[in-house]
């Protein structure tokens, strides 16, 4: 086996989602965001945060403005504000934007220079000496304001490859100028991890603190960060679940559960891994970007096991079918159930959610269920408390603490002061029986209220449900609005979060039987073992 | 520039998105939609076509007799049926799962073959002698029917690590029986690029034509596929988007382009590899699986941009802002409207839409808008046609060709023949006012029927336009139902497809809001540009 490098002193990890990672399509952050994104990236560890770019961007000033005035106590991450060298022909002290930078009242200032001579000519419309010239009066003024400065080289390796003695100059300029880490930036994403090492080592001849900054246009973000670690780069920037523009930048909690599981690197301390996918959940949430399923590490799929073949083997040892132990970064093995399986998986998620599938004729009664089920549209890998309702119908186990005898709701145009929907639903607990009006704005929610009212006199714990995510998805494309839905609803009670289908041609009558098990798995009388979907 | 390797004469792809593929978390194809998948997978150009387990899983069986029926008619492919070595202590001649190898009448079969001691023991439960064996007896019998063979060493990276001897003898083993290319699979994902060229030299001086099968558990399944390739590998195996167990498969897409593009092979004809992004989107439609946006290449957002900083050198020369030419792989580069852009997005944006943005006034108040109803939770970076429709608004060149003057639907959970939601509509066109009722499953069909009913005297087009797809999504999560939700709709007429943007605390408030402006949008005066949105 190739021997790995070992970890330099003073390696460390810089994230730039609030920045480079908010460039992404359809990603918005509020300064409230941003900071509990901030707060996430320190309880995982993290050495710096890039916060933004004040002066550039109002939302980036007020977070720093937020983060100085007390609102942001960070534990072991420095804060860093992000900017350009001054303008052509200027001087760093009267800039505004540099100025911006040192009101931000950051300990470390992240400079983003030129170092691609046709992106100095054609973009800045300036000389290649006028830049250098930039990055030393930039690079000293904010020295001279005590700031820790990196500087980030953007476009490098197009730059070295266009012209390498001006790359390096780029390189020269800045640790001169009193640079502590300077960055390779791949701006553009064209590099792949075999050109790396040759480019790196070029520029760790300069003699300064490297680092590098990779996107994913090749596919390759994650591999050329590690071959420029392999190099001598100590200093590796990236973005929470690979945020970014285009393709996304270098995802750095892949990157970290690499380093950290592969090279044999402690870049976080082993309890902080072991938050890693909580983490990366958690600010998917805030930055509203439905997590990757198949993301490394963390991902729902990452340990999931399909394969009917597996399954048995996995009884085995679960070992012999994954690269790591997913306990060390947070995520859990998982069998899924889906008509790729057979009974042996049916058995094994039986066993995860308590029940004893040993008896072959039930095994098979319920697989032949789910696989109708399935080809209805239903799917249960992601909905583990409606399979559970399931198991216990077929186990004779599901004794119903309610049972709704009617709803309907009308949406209209002309809104009352309570909403636009107004709901009705019949429900009968015991011998009693129920009738409640529900009306909001949406059929969901004037539901949910009729509902919740029908039941509350019955049932106390329905008070502290709460729908915390709601994901309707087409499932058969091009039959026009006639299309099966498919409705998934995630329920939480405050300590457990649990996930329920619906499916039918009609989006509220689908999400009705999603918010209708939602109470029903909610009101069972607890279980020992937690659905694998319960985080 | 470090050199790269030349392509090896008989270099080629295959394709296991049928097989491999079809393990991903949520996924499930018919025999229709493999049989469609593989007429697409010929179309890009790949080498082989992996159709599935013939006799292990009667979707296969069926896929692979529909194609030997004529089904299935591929210009350039091969069609490979997948399959295992011969059981424990038996016969490959007289085995049925080798049999159904046979009976499936492909060309060529790749056969799973142990390749890690530890699996030989625990999984297997036989001896070392007996698996090699299984791999001489299984590969002899099925040259001997007349095929093609490739054999998948399974965990033989984990193998080689563990015991380098036996997996190298594994692939001995296998040459000697007549494989014609031995295939080293990472199945657990857990490689590094820096550990492959050794491993895959090792292998290579057994003296037989290597190929590689990697997963992404690490992030680097495309990295690894090309350390692979650098080291002498000349058959790469992926899936399309790769799709795949846990984390997924090499992107075959990814490995293509980047061979093509980056090595300068041409693995493929130019003319197939700018088909690569509809195809892709195609395959998508077909899994429905979401296609993600910022896939290398192919993705919807790969040559995006959305950094107002970036949009005004953009002008100056695209290509100092992408690491190729998008149109190579039948993607473009896109502008994108967002409150993180300034003024020049939103001018580039009206160029490609036409519209000429050039007067300051104008592009400030339209910036303000956009931020406004970005705020309230709409997007326009992905509903292209409600940012014309804005756009024609401010500039007063929206006349709109109907008025809705009122609409209600009721749902109800006691359903009639025609279905359980009744809409009513009404409509003004000039001085003619029309109300008109529709009933279907689902307040979304309701209400397009009656809007269709109610337009279609007056506008014959409106009878062409079909809703293809449908998307929800919840935007501020942790409000349970009050939470805002976002629907996009796309809809086609045949030539166009475009889409519109709603949105509400009321998913079928929001839905109408999209559904009235994909048919306003699809009435107006057909424009010179067509929204880039349009594919």
């Amino acid at each position: 086996m190739t021997t790995l490098p070992v970890a330099p002193d003073a390696f460390h990890l810089y994230d730039t989602t609030l920045r480079d990672g908010a460039q992404q399509e359809g990603l918005r952050l509020t300064v409230a965001d941003k900071l509990k994104i901030a707060r996430l990236l320190d309880e995982l560890g993290v050495d710096f945060i890039e916060g933004g770019w004040p002066g550039a961007n109002p939302n980036d000033t007020a977070f720093f403005a937020a983060a100085a005035s007390g609102e942001l106590e960070l534990e072991h991450a420095k804060l860093a504000a992000f900017g350009a060298t001054r303008r052509v022909g200027g001087k760093a002290s009267s800039d505004p934007l540099t100025r911006a930078l040192v009101d931000a009242q950051t300990e470390v200032v992240c400079l983003v220079a030129k170092s691609h001579d046709e992106h100095v000519f054609r973009a800045l419309r300036t000389d290649l000496t006028e830049n250098l010239a930039m990055i030393t009066d930039t690079v000293q003024f904010l020295t001279g304001e005590g700031r820790r400065v990196f500087v980030d080289c953007e476009h490098f390796f197009d730059g070295y490859r266009a012209n390498p003695s001006y790359a390096l100059e780029v390189v020269r300029a800045s640790a001169d100028a009193g640079a502590e880490v300077v960055v390779l930036c791949d701006t553009n994403g064209g590099m792949l991890p075999t050109w790396m090492g040759e480019i790196v080592s070029a520029a760790g001849a300069v003699g300064v603190d490297l680092g590098i900054h990779c996107h994913n246009d090749t596919g390759c973000a994650v591999a050329n960060t590690l071959a420029a670690v392999d190099a001598g780069a100590m200093h590796v920037q990236g973005t929470m679940n690979g945020h970014g523009e285009r393709t996304g930048n270098a995802d750095l909690v892949t990157v970290m559960a690499n380093l950290q599981l592969k090279y044999g690197w402690s870049v976080v301390p082993h309890q902080n891994l072991a938050k890693a996918t909580s983490i990366s959940h958690a600010v998917a949430a805030v930055t509203h970007v439905a997590p990757n399923a198949r993301q490394p590490y963390v991902g729902h799929s990452a340990f999931a096991h399909k394969a009917g073949l597996h399954a048995s083997a996995i009884k085995v040892d679960a070992n012999l079918y994954q690269h790591t132990d997913p306990t060390l970064v947070g995520n859990d093995m998982r069998m899924l159930v889906s008509d790729m399986a057979g009974r042996a998986n049916i058995q094994l998620k039986g066993d995860e959610l308590g029940f004893d599938l040993s008896d072959r004729e039930v095994a098979a009664r319920i697989t032949d269920r789910v696989k109708q089920r399935e080809a209805a549209g239903y799917s249960y890998e992601s909905a583990d408390a409606s399979f559970e309702l399931l198991l216990r119908d077929e186990l004779g186990e599901l004794e119903a603490p309610f049972a709704v005898q009617k709803w309907r709701v009308l949406t209209s145009s002309e809104p009352t002061e309570e909403g636009d929907s107004e709901a009705t639903v019949k429900v009968a607990v015991g011998e009693r029986v129920t009738s409640r009006v529900g009306e909001a704005f949406g059929p969901l929610s004037a539901l949910d209220i009729a509902l919740r009212q029908a039941l509350t006199p019955a049932f106390k714990a329905v008070e502290g449900f709460e729908l915390i995510d709601y994901k309707v998805r087409i499932i058969e494309m091009g039959h026009g609005t006639d299309a099966i839905v498919r409705v998934l609803i995630d329920t939480s009670d405050g300590d457990r979060t649990w996930t329920t289908v619906g499916v039918g041609t009609n989006v509220v009558e689908a999400s009705w039987e999603a918010l209708h098990d939602a109470y029903l798995w909610g009101l069972l009388p607890h279980h020992a073992a937690e659905p694998a979907g319960v985080r």
